[in-house]
């Protein structure tokens, strides 16, 4: 088997898997009793936060853990309902992920005026584009770091800058960025930020935001005093320690990661321009590494993934939040693929495990399924 | 060490450790994607939610997975903002777990009202308490299967009939009863349950909400289509069949559990009377197996709980969620414990690894720290 949809889900790195352990078996104290026995999570819980911190240039205290990308996105757009009803506009992209589109269209009927901004072919967010749209009424403006789809990297420094000229906050969702792409929250400048473990080799099921220490935005969770009274639950404790662990062990190889995955990317490309086939790159120069989105001309996008599958390799039409829906995604219809291409798109997102025997493998594979179906 | 604190969580059982590890290291795919690299995860995920609706007498279709009791809960509350304006009353409890309460808080200012019922001194709801309060205004009535701190088991059948004569729905915060005593929820007639799989042996961060068929609450976390587009988010697979698993187990012995924890707790309220402390023992004659609060007389219970500690026993004051608060807690108020004792209050909370030997040993602490204390 090859697996090559690496933005659908990772696996889990052995590093984060031994360090659950422990907390699965062990140390199942909860973290928020006194008793010396609860000490160790207590204690795995701080290190954890400050692992994380350190990879994303944050201080501890700004790391709010959540139980995924889409429940840190929720919270940020939902808090948006208790903010001044003078300055409660919501600006975000029509190329967002279904997290913070489907929260915005959550909030909207509640009184949340929300303005979508439109994309350039290779799915940019034009920084002049947030400035037609931006006023003194915005009070937050959330732009993805990197597109799940077509991988397109946003110039989210001077988006922020944008949005704080006018008073807004700034949010990204970086929930395919964090891990494997250097991010830097301060000099970002952003004030938000979501980000999923499962994504970077960690676990499913947990997460965390990020929010700039002097930000307030109503807690999401309410109930216990947990996360300093900002995310209520019984702390996941396995799942936030293999989170660090993930997190700190893609990090450390992060530049060495990027360098792996353009190759891989580039020689899949080449091969498959070797061969003929008449294709789209889909994504800015820009973009997450690993990324190749493809529109095929004349294919189907849901064919092309079927034939795959039956020769043991696992890529994807779109997201997989979104894989009952078999229509052209709104990504690439944001991004205006040609018609006879849109249907023919394809999702391959190489990780840590993916060699250049599998570029080999997925471009014969493709040739010959394109081939066939002439 | 002797862990009496199951109430604020578990020790995860060893066939949920199992089930999980299949899932955290080989099959790590994205449930929610089509190609046969998926297939386990999907099956697993599908084996699971049968699993849980046969413990709890639901169909498979009306569990929806969740992080916890915590989501769940907020999950029932929040989606009152968007009930019919004309119909947007909560009737709810004064010993409801902060998860409730603080929901409730959350919505109220956004125009939902909010009635809390009193309770009698061993802290039961009585049905003529909510015929009082209720009436077609209401939208929900929430209250609690089992209370957290004393354990008193309250009337939901009754409970929820009254609720569906004026068409309120009806929600119970199952927490701390589902996998301690056997629940059927056609039998109980609810309409809404939460839970949470670390309360019964399961991992942390994962639980679910029953929602009977026909009944339509807005869903609380937007984006993919997970969970039938009600509760968006990659699915913790690992985590659902750890839940599963450990429900399973202990339901099947759940008879067993209750009549072998009930001589614990009674042998443990013996030794006290025996040594002739002066102590209440709150709570209701029905309530959740294992569960021993005491307000000892003219004591302070955080200096019980350090002085248990120290020697190797972990017990509570109040509530896991609410351990950085040292006041008296809002159970023991609506319970009027008389001044003199409820400072004095204690919670150990037995579970399926307690042992009479670990009784002994806690009666004899306490009875020392008491003795010396004088």
């Amino acid at each position: 088997m090859i697996y090559a949809d690496n933005a659908a889900t990772t696996k889990l790195c052995k590093e984060a898997y031994d360090a659950m352990k422990t907390y699965l078996l062990d140390e199942y104290g909860n973290a928020s009793q006194p008793y010396f026995f609860a000490k160790p999570a207590k204690k795995a819980l701080k290190q954890a936060r400050e692992t994380i911190a350190s990879c994303i240039g944050a201080d501890p205290e700004e790391i709010y853990f959540t139980s995924g990308g889409t429940e840190s996105d929720n919270w940020v757009i939902k808090a948006s309902l208790f903010f001044d009803k003078e300055k409660n506009e919501i600006i975000t992209s029509r190329i967002e992920h279904h997290a913070i589109l489907n929260s915005c269209s959550t909030v909207q009927p509640l009184g949340i005026p929300v303005t979508y901004l439109s994309v350039d072919s290779t799915g940019i967010i034009h920084p002049t584009e947030l400035e037609r749209c931006v006023s003194n009424r915005t009070s937050l403006v959330s732009i993805m770091y990197g597109n799940n789809e077509i991988g397109t990297i946003e110039p989210i420094k001077e988006l922020a800058e944008i949005a704080h000229t006018h008073g807004a906050l700034f949010h990204t969702d970086a929930v395919q960025a964090v891990g494997h792409v250097p991010i830097n929250v301060y000099d970002l400048n952003v004030d938000l930020l979501s980000a999923s473990a499962h994504k970077f080799n960690g676990p499913k099921g947990i997460g965390f935001l990020y929010i700039k220490k002097g930000v307030t935005i109503h807690p999401y969770a309410n109930g216990g005093s947990q996360e300093r009274g900002n995310r209520a639950g019984t702390e996941n404790v396995a799942g936030i320690v293999g989170m660090a662990a993930a997190l700190q062990k893609n990090t450390t190889q992060i530049e060495e990661g990027q360098r792996r995955l353009k190759v891989l990317e580039e020689t899949l490309v080449s091969y498959l321009k070797q061969a003929g086939l008449d294709f789209i790159r889909n994504g800015a120069e820009n973009h997450l590494p690993g990324n190749v989105s493809l529109s095929f001309r004349g294919a189907d996008g849901e064919m092309l993934l079927h034939r795959l599958d039956l020769k043991g390799i696992c890529i994807s039409t779109g997201s997989a939040c979104d894989s009952v829906n078999t229509q052209v995604s709104h990504v690439i219809k944001a991004i205006d693929v040609p018609k006879e291409y849109a249907e023919g798109t394809i999702r391959i997102t190489f990780g840590a495990d993916n060699t250049e025997d599998d570029v080999n493998q997925i471009a014969n594979a493709i040739i010959q399924v394109m081939l066939e179906s002439k």
